[in-house]
């Protein structure tokens, strides 16, 4: 697997960073705030990503343009607070940035910075995720995530799982498919990437959707490397 | 000046690292091994260098489509060689290769690595360079250069000094223009960030073309700041 493996390329949300508890986080006070008191952070971060995929889905599909995530996640933002009983247009312009920035600012797994760090003794590490450069480099800076590049759909201007994100990305890297070895808590992203000529990684994050979360628990297929945490995967990639 | 700067980015070759003598240095037992023993490495590297704009400007006038930097090297590499008395056919393609990539085993200046990690503690830091993404990041994985993303000419496949290439790349920051300082050696590239509205600094490399350099010896127009190198530009920009 290590033969002329030469970039590590991460799925971010769930991967990398817990989004579900930082988006409860930056959340709860937002919700009390507009009324909301009885509402479930973690419930509010659920609905608001049960949003992500459809709203890609419309550029993946090509009935709209590329628009990054920060887009996408400022216009579901607004499709979900009355969900909540919050009228969005009582909501000041700047608290809405704000909490769409939320996005930008969660925190990674206990495993993810010394993991990433020991990678990135051996290969190139960068993300390949849905979220916008500018939201991975924030990301990054508050967090300690020591990328080398920041790739993504934004990079190339196409969302996973559309061959277009790893197979531009492998070109950006000026590297063959399987140089790359792609890593993401979900069976969805990597199938995607093997089917374009990746390597495969999964890591497990069992509580990414919360105790009693049901899928991706377990890898759907032999992918090259199963690792527990990014620590683990380190120790088998960069021994 | 510092108010609201957010991103510092940076011209790499001849700015950050020192392309002349590392070019001359790869050159020297390859103009040995195929005959020109007479040549000059440092003649070779400079004959090489001015293929570089014209190059670029077939992209940049629209007569040639994108193509990264790498290709425009190994294609300019073919035509100097004969200069030098060497047949490019009689050469190996793999020695073409190796020669080429030269250009992403460049040494900084001294002061370049400690520099850029002064100013990353501050800001977003990155390469806005006409090298390509795979060049610029094995470059900075050798070097030690702590870029926090591999932006440039290929990111927004655009050549500078076009505008599309400093303005695309503050759309990938989602930055306005004057929230970036452009760094460079060379006055030109300055003056195409300002006519975007970037902030800029001028960091003379009064070596970068040998000893009796003429040109880019002084600031040609009143650039935000001037500094000697890249420690005291961060001196004052991130004190």
């Amino acid at each position: 697997m290590q033969t002329d493996l030469r970039a590590v390329l991460f799925d971010v949300f769930g991967t990398v960073v817990d989004w579900r508890s930082g988006i409860a986080a930056a959340a709860a006070p937002f919700l009390a705030r507009y009324g909301a008191t009885g509402a479930d952070p973690f419930a509010f971060a659920d609905r608001w990503r049960g949003h992500y995929g459809p709203s890609m889905e419309e550029v993946r599909s090509g009935r709209r343009p590329f628009v990054r995530l920060d887009v996408l996640h400022r216009e579901t933002l607004l499709s979900v607070l009355p969900t909540f009983g919050i009228d969005p247009v009582a909501v000041p312009e700047v608290e809405l940035d704000d909490l769409t920035f939320a996005w930008h600012r969660l925190d990674p797994w206990a495993d993810a910075v010394e993991g990433l760090t020991r990678l990135k003794r051996r290969f190139v590490i960068a993300p390949l995720s849905n979220g916008n450069i500018a939201l991975l480099l924030n990301m990054a800076k508050r967090a300690g995530l020591p990328w080398d590049a920041i790739l993504g759909a934004e990079a190339v201007r196409a969302y996973k799982p559309t061959k277009q994100a790893y197979l531009r990305t492998a070109e950006l890297l000026a590297l063959a498919p399987g140089q790359i070895c792609m890593v993401a808590a979900h069976n969805s992203d990597l199938a995607a990437a093997r089917a374009c000529g990746l390597r495969t990684a999964f890591v497990p994050r069992p509580t990414e959707h919360g105790a009693d979360q049901t899928t991706d628990l377990r890898p759907e297929q032999d992918w090259d490397v199963v690792a527990n945490d990014l620590l683990l995967l380190a120790d088998v990639l960069a021994p």
